[in-house]
């Protein structure tokens, strides 16, 4: 097992991991930004080092400085995280070379589930169904009445350029086919110099189910379940919950059956995320993987009992996996609120600066996993989210409860959050139901 | 079910009880001394009233003004915590004769088991183990030799009249039993004029293990197993468990069963705790009832997934248990540290004072209940008892190393606490092994 491991993160996800390497008895070693010099990872690890100035561009993402940060802590391994460096293949073949374990996947796994066409490759390969779509572009109207009689009504006609929605048309049957096919032409020529479309099934009420999936070196491979992340803004993440509502435990089955499929297929060890697209069928779509650990892990932990970081760092010291696929049980319901210093109020305008008195929620079914405390100041240069609000109880209606009642207890004076935000959310029908999608909020949140 | 409770405490038990309340969408009603007119329990609350002066004579203890409280506020229910009014059978029944629910034991059961001799009857009647003694004072030598011979060596000189360990004496044998019933004879004598002495049976190696139980108004009586609380630093709990280290399967269905039957005896309902003394053969004897609910509730919550004050409120409202005996199952092993505001380095004084910056620990497997924050001050006038913060692990070990992992993550700069004293004791070997008696703390950590 490693003797000392480094951080390459910051804000609360440095702490988790220096949390679990404590935990294990494995020294940490800290970087930090000028900005981050007083913040509470670098005043929890065993050593810490600056690796440049405030902006990302100067510090968590310059790949020489930590890597010197690395050689003078005489860590054994890195840990990425997740952001800044955390999928880029060219870090983690640069952290081996200089005789440092990368936790995480390797290179080439990383390099190749980041190129989306070979994913998409991948997936079709190992028989994890993709969303339909035609080979290329669409050259005459033949081939686009046919393509879409294969795909299935609605298509989504695509620019091959495009891009914010331009060159983007929606067809429900064959009448509206060509007509829409020549719209999105035109459109797609004037705004990319570049007519080519092609066409998708266009997925109605999509919801965001991902599974979390963990190898080893030893070609054990498990799902961890599904998260469903469908309350999103602007494709962020805002809101998690394990176990999927409304998921029949057949299709829970069949999405985590080809995600450890894909998982295996890739030749991936260490914690992935496998995305789906999920229609008002039930029927699944593979959209990406994740090659970290991602925001939203802990309420898989908290259904399953196990932690991820831990077993991250088990798994990249060439161990085994401490589980099998069996022993895997999901128990409860867990829901993760992103707690961002954002007011809701003035669409989502990032709200840094200092926090003057904090309360952190906590109590019976409550974790937080948080960097922030009165006194500490919000730095402008990265993402705004201060906090992961994540609450385990025995049904989802009782997470929702107590994760209102959490909501209500932060404290943050000089800084606005997004709780009150959440509280609307939780409260609304559609997430009560259990029905909502991953438009749901631009629907019902936007004035 | 109840529309709306009031909560006649203070501090982190007062916000436990708000939450419980809120989440099971029941309106609370705070009291608050002036010293406290700025704590959580009265920003969490839906109303606050004021009820006296900062000493708890003039407010917390005060029953007429919680009752015109009450009043005023409209309550169906009134939830005493632990502490203050909670084993008072007079406000017990003032609360029920105002027509308020009182959510505890009836005042019978509560008077009955707050006097130790009928306590004890209570236990004999119920076949529960009492320490062995003499029936009665001992009148002289020969029945001094007959009854140390009944009860067996070591035995426990007391005098009757007696406290704070004047008049005791331990005997380990019949040469020097006679010998010392005339020394404590003789210092009783000198100390209270009354050189009365009875025997029982000297504990050695005492653990404190406590049982929790519940019982609704149906007649139905469970157990949630049992807590190690050996840790304590005069007669105060300092560092509670569950399940007991070192306590056989055998023996731990026994003292369960005991607790049951104490319980059920007593035709007690709601929320109780059954207090046993047990030695190093791990015989156990009965001390007493908490007719409350206690500080260290929360490890038995983990375990057992079970909100304990959820269903003290359910059954107070005439509901049934919401469990059987058999649903409830031991899961993983919790503890608990008491974090006080005291010096360990000043011999545990009190260090009341304005908390300027505050990080409460958090993580996978960590509960913190408390109610400070960056920016309070402690009152000097109550318990200087922080917060309780707990871990729930899968092991003993894990939960040790995961406790002491929060405890070095407590931030709280303007006021001293005892986390790191609770550090030296959770790697000490004793405890690591749960070998640990009661004089632990005394013996190990007295300089």
């Amino acid at each position: 097992m490693f003797q000392k491991i480094l951080i390459a993160n910051r804000g609360e996800i440095a702490l988790r991991i220096i949390r679990a390497a404590r935990e294990m008895g494995i020294g940490t070693v800290a970087v930090y930004s000028t900005a981050d010099a007083g913040s509470m990872h670098v005043q929890l690890a065993d050593e810490a080092y600056c690796v440049g100035g405030p902006k990302s561009s100067e510090s968590y993402l310059k790949i020489d400085q930590i890597i010197a940060a690395a050689e003078v802590g005489d860590v054994d391994a890195i840990h990425p995280g997740y952001g800044f460096l955390a999928e880029n293949a060219h870090f983690n073949e640069v952290c081996r070379s200089s005789g440092f374990e990368f936790i995480g996947p390797s290179p080439t796994a990383m390099e190749q589930l980041g190129d989306k066409n070979t994913a998409r490759s991948m997936a079709i390969a190992n028989n994890v169904p993709v969303v339909p779509g035609s080979d290329g572009l669409i050259e005459d109207d033949a081939t686009a009445l046919a393509t879409a009689r294969q795909i299935g009504y609605p298509v989504l006609i695509k620019a091959t350029a495009g891009g914010g929605g331009k060159g983007m048309r929606v067809a429900e049957d064959e009448e509206s086919l060509l007509t829409s096919v020549q719209q999105a032409r035109t459109e797609a020529e004037a705004a990319f110099g570049n007519g080519g479309v092609y066409l998708e099934r266009y997925v109605t009420s999509p919801r965001h189910i991902e599974v979390q999936v963990i190898a080893d070196t030893h070609g054990n491979v498990c799902h961890l379940f599904e998260r469903d992340c469908s309350v999103q803004r602007r494709h962020q993440k805002l809101i998690e919950e394990a176990p999927s509502p409304n998921l029949p435990e057949e299709r829970r089955q069949a999405i985590c059956d080809a995600a450890v499929r894909m998982i295996r297929g890739a030749n991936y060890s260490n914690a992935g995320t496998v995305e789906f697209i999920v229609d008002a069928n039930n029927d699944f779509f593979f959209i990406e993987v994740n090659a970290r650990i991602q925001v939203e892990h802990p309420v898989t932990e908290m259904i399953t009992g196990v932690d991820l970081i831990k077993e991250q760092i088990r798994v990249a010291s060439g161990l085994p996996l401490s589980f099998s696929q069996s022993d895997l049980q999901c128990t409860g319901h867990a829901i993760e609120c992103r707690i961002n210093a954002e007011n809701p109020d003035r669409n989502f305008m990032p709200c840094p600066g200092k926090i003057q008195e904090f309360y952190a929620p906590g109590g019976f079914g409550v974790r937080f996993d948080s960097h922030v405390y009165g006194g500490y100041t919000v730095p402008p240069y990265y993402d705004s989210m201060i906090g992961k609000l994540i609450v385990h109880c025995k049904t989802r209606d009782e997470a929702i409860a107590t994760m209102r009642r959490a909501l209500k207890e932060i404290r943050s004076t000089g800084v606005t959050t997004t709780a009150s935000f959440h509280d609307q959310v939780l409260q609304h029908p559609e997430f009560v139901a259990g029905t909502h999608d991953t438009k749901f909020v631009e629907r019902e949140f936007t004035r």
